[in-house]
């Protein structure tokens, strides 16, 4: 790719960041948008704006991102939760990383690979090929590979101390939030499963007589599981039926006075036909509840006295089959996945490995299409493909659009189907919580987008040849270092139209946008109805981190994917505390566990770097630099070991000291059986009358 | 090698076999060599041997064989211990999976073997090479390979149901020992490492406000570790001088009486000597003891009142700090590796990493005297290297005698030096107990075997040859099946050398009876003064797997192999149960933990044996064969995962329920108090005084 083709992306997608800044701050200062653009506000009552008008309303202003930048770490610690200051950090480490990385790569490495072969003409940049300031352009063998060989050796040491103070910060900042917090449910409850069946006995009974015996001084309660999945499905549909009734009797009683309501004019006449399926569908349910009554699960969640208690229960092995009286920490409330319970230790270990396999299948069919999506970025074997196209693409600013945009905004689109099929997969998985859900398919989403978006974009060929380069250890050095400086002017646009255009609409919110827009239009609109999103950390993660990830690996490939990137991240973090201030509410808390996720994938994202820099070396007659790149894998490993022993268990659970001071502090400060008295009845079943689950309480 | 070489073998092994246990049943008759044969018994106060005279004295008998014998499982753990119980039955489960194995392998798979190519003359068996009764014997491509593909499969699911059968065995064994055992300190107790230095308060002050504060209900007393090393060399003299002064005067005393102490009549002048000196070591020790009171190491034994108390502090993360309060289940009082304390956690993970530097290079520098050895099994290649052998190695019974004898007894005398390194390796490593020590050193022993008996072995040509197949995984099927079934004929004669002779020199005990006799004639001997040997598991373990491994990997390639294997593990069985009623103590006992490492071995065997069948059908032309072997590693893999989740808790500690049950059936039935003032002092550091441990004990 010409220098100016990249210029020509870059230009486009400015204008675009730019058009869609504009239409955003001008957009959010309308009322009728506030839902859009400030859901997270309305449900707190924040929401000040005032139906006047205006002139300001149309102008385009800067104070939101002002508005964004204010509040302090602490603050969003204690408004927004845990996890919106991890995803914060993961931008504020980021553009650490990569100020340090622009400067060295464009200061640095960009001239030394400028001048890598010969003194050219210096001018016509343009038409430069953008492999003049990758490491391809420096002479085979020359000495100037040391300069990237120390490059990246002090990159390294920055990256992993930064990662090392960042780890430590995150950690603070959870035992501080532990500290500072109300008592929770999910502190002081455990999730049994596989409750052994004993003859003559409920499960429910089983439970309380076994915690009774065994865990006498903190045991307070519990709540045996229900299959609930047949109710939960006739709720719903009662749910909704009920909507419709009580927005048709509305209908029918204020046609006179609102012109929009009757906008399509067919309610009213169906009311009655709804309030009998309305009873039909009630009676359906009182019939199952009763039924349900004897469909007890193996499974229960048990409440404790003592966050230490409930620990203790958690951590340690409770029957002598390790099979049965299986404990976890218990999520929060409203976090259960409650059709979870179906599954039994050797169900959902057998599910997980079908899952496993079901992943890497799809691993593997996904390579098809972007290897379709790669042709639009070699023309001319589109052209063969397509020889009536000839004509058009020979035209400059069609070619330079099709090589510059097209391919990453196809891939982009096709990366969108993604998300819902991996959360899906880890749904099928046996985990009890939406959290653990989400945190899976975020590990999956990551795994994806490296072998999709990286290694298939890299290594060209047949699909079965990309395999075997894996059952090929020894070469993989040499075909990645031969393989990915190669692509580099595909990342690069990949980040200007990805990563950019990505960021301006998602602060836009296109799709609710157009939304609320179409429901106002035909007169569904109810203010009260709407719902705050959910922070969508398992789709954005790992779009963020792949960034990261390309970063690392072309720090000393090609440099100037640098500046790009760091542009990236800058709006990113301004874009990201717009949106967690405003439009997205936390559904549940994850308690910063998405970190250690980061932390692995910037070890990876070090060690692919690494291990580019043993073959590149190796491809450019330096054999030596090449042998001494090597200890620094196996030192960032041994790095990421000791930091994963020195910081990981307390991402796992709290340790004792946290636990017994907080325990202690509480009974102080708090009144706790208040408390208690609602932890009892926490983890009822939405399901099931109250009357239903109270039978399983024992005060 | 031809079947008359191997014949030549097992006739000198048959030969030796018996010579040794003739012997056997003499000399252990003989009242003298009691403390050779019976140390245990002697100890234990069991030995019934008179002084008189007779005739049976001199004749072998087979009684001792039946004694051996005798013994239900449950004696023998509660007699023995459970290690002992797991040792005997992993010859009970490997005698199970090598009778199946023979018979399949004996009465299906070598004739089908052996009339593999064409009928050719049956007789003039003698001349026939091993190769007729192996695989490769074998047409390419034959349909009588899918006979081999069906024993797999139906070998893998026998050996797999029996390993399961027997974790399941050995487990509820070791439930009950724990149910069946009286209180043991180390059940109560827990060993804390990393503690905080607070200014202003002492290490023994610091923990007891810890446990105080954060375990209230169940802190009993701690005992702070003092840095003894070099106390611990000076008392070692000292005990060693007062030996040898009691000796001298001893002799001065009796030198009329004895005739024998006499012998060499040189003592008795030297008492005045060791008295002097013994009194100067003395002072020093005393001064030493003053010095070390203050020098204490963060690091204590921590006792609570109830067994649970301890699992608690175990298995929950103590401090915020990840490297701080590192708890971890007390060894056994006696099997306190004292020297360990020096290590903090850091100094303990590198430690770690430095060993395991150590072990690789290790395992690389030992395959040079491995390629030696081999050179002796091709005499050929002997010939060239040292042509004036040619007329010696062209006389037949010499050149069967080298071939068939000599390799395997200079790869086992070689091999006698590599245990004393894995165990000094180990200890290095910061274990807290000799117990982890040897287990440790018993995993390490194991890859070594594997690696340089096994591999070394079968992969001929230069080691870097060797290092490059693993680095291409996809190759390593066809080398192994290349390479594997050509080693067929060492293997079998070293199971008939090593394995046979080396139970015959077990039992027969030469050094000790060697040593034991020297020490007569010289008159050094005293009966009171003799040492129980304790078990030998960690050197043992590894070899009677590294034959179960060589079983099930030739179980296919080369039946042959297989009823000598059941004889070696037959023996094996009788020999040592009748060593370890009357001759070994064990030190310590680790719980059976020994038994989760001859589990993941015979697993890695099962898949080294599936990897080889997938090269060895790919190299006989039978594709679908090949494809349809793969899934057996997987299956076979995932069974283990399975198996570990399933059992491998439980091996790691106690559960709840246990530990719960236990502890109230102590309050029922034992005194308590009584154990609880034993509990305190169980921990003393034997190189320190009463007085300075006491001051460490907070009642």
């Amino acid at each position: 790719m010409l220098l100016s083709a990249l210029l020509t992306s870059v230009g486009i997608n400015l204008g675009l960041c730019f058009l869609f800044f504009t239409l955003y701050s001008i957009l959010r200062k309308q009322p009728s948008n506030v839902t859009v653009y400030g859901p997270r506000l309305v449900k707190d009552g924040k929401s000040q704006q005032s139906n006047e008008f205006n002139l300001e309303r149309l102008l385009p202003t800067a104070g939101w991102v002002k508005r964004a930048l204010e509040p302090t770490n602490d603050e969003i610690l204690s408004n927004l939760g845990l996890d919106a200051l991890v995803f914060i950090r993961v931008f504020v480490f980021s553009i650490r990383v990569f100020s340090f990385a622009s400067v060295v790569g464009i200061f640095i490495l960009l001239p030394v690979n400028y001048m890598g072969t010969e003194f050219e003409e210096f001018f016509d940049l343009p038409k430069k090929s953008m492999d003049n300031f990758s490491i391809s352009n420096v002479n085979d063998g020359s000495n100037k590979l040391w300069i990237h060989f120390c490059a990246i050796y002090i990159f390294t040491a920055v990256v992993c101390s930064l990662l090392y103070y960042e780890h430590k910060y995150i950690l603070t900042k959870r035992i501080s939030h532990l500290y500072s917090s109300k008592p929770q449910p999910q502190e002081f409850t455990v999730l049994v499963s596989g409750v052994p069946l004993e003859s003559g006995n409920s499960i429910s009974e089983t439970v309380e007589n076994f915690f009774r015996e065994f865990h006498s001084s903190s045991y307070l309660s519990h709540i045996v599981v229900h299959r609930t999945d047949k109710l939960k499905v006739l709720m719903n549909d009662a749910e909704k039926l009920y909507k419709k009734l009580t927005r048709a009797k509305s209908g029918s009683i204020s046609r006179q006075n609102s012109r929009r309501v009757g906008f399509l004019g067919m309610f009213g006449n169906n009311v009655d036909h709804y309030q009998k399926k309305l009873e039909k569908l009630e009676d359906d349910m009182r019939l199952k509840q009763s039924l349900l009554a004897g469909e007890e699960v193996p499974a229960a969640f048990v409440s404790f006295r003592t966050r230490h208690g409930a620990a203790i229960a958690t951590n340690i092995q409770q029957g002598i089959d390790p099979t049965q009286w299986l404990t976890e920490a218990a999520p929060e409330p409203k976090d259960v996945h409650w059709p979870f319970f179906t599954a039994s230790f050797v169900r959902r270990w057998i599910s997980n490995v079908v899952v496993l396999v079901a992943f890497v299948a799809l691993l593997i069919l996904y390579i098809v299409p972007v290897v379709l999506v790669q042709g639009l970025a070699n023309l001319h074997q589109l052209e063969t493909w397509f020889p009536f196209l000839k004509g058009i693409l020979n035209m400059q600013i069609v070619s330079q659009v099709i090589t510059g945009y097209l391919p990453s905004l196809i891939f982009q689109l096709f990366l969108l189907t993604v998300p819902p099929i991996m959360i899906l997969l880890s749904s099928m998985q046996g985990f009890i919580s939406h959290s653990q859900i989400e945190k899976s398919a975020c590990i999956k989403l990551l795994i994806f987008t490296v072998w999709n978006s990286f290694f298939a974009n890299v290594l060209s060929g047949s699909a079965l040849y990309r395999v075997n380069v894996f059952l090929e250890p020894k070469t993989i050095p040499r075909v990645l270092a031969a393989a990915v400086p190669a692509q580099a002017s595909f990342f690069v646009s990949y980040v200007v139209t990805s990563g950019w255009t990505g960021l301006s609409s998602e602060i836009l919110r296109l799709v609710p946008l157009l939304w609320s827009f179409i429901t106002k239009l035909f007169g569904k609109e109810d203010d009260k109805e709407f719902e705050v999103p959910s922070t969508p950390f398992c789709q954005e993660i790992p779009k963020i981190l792949f960034f990261g990830l390309l970063g690392i690996t072309y720090f000393f490939l090609s440099p100037l994917i640098l500046p790009f990137l760091l542009v990236y991240y800058c709006l990113g973090y301004v874009i990201y505390r717009n949106q967690l201030l405003n439009v997205y509410a936390a559904k549940y808390e994850t308690g910063g566990k998405f970190w250690p996720i980061v932390h692995s994938y910037t070890i990876f994202s070090l060690v692919l770097m690494h291990i580019i820099a043993v073959g590149l070396f190796g491809l450019k007659e330096l054999p030596v630099a090449s042998s001494l790149t090597i200890p620094l894998p196996i030192l960032t490993i041994l790095f990421s070991i000791y930091c994963q022993r020195r910081f990981l268990p307390n991402f796992k659970s709290y340790p004792t000291q946290c636990l017994v001071n907080k325990d202690k502090a509480d009974e102080r400060e708090q009144n706790m059986s208040e408390f208690y008295s609602e932890l009892v009845v926490a983890y009822r079943d939405p399901a099931l009358p109250a009357s239903q689950n109270s039978r399983d309480i024992s005060p």
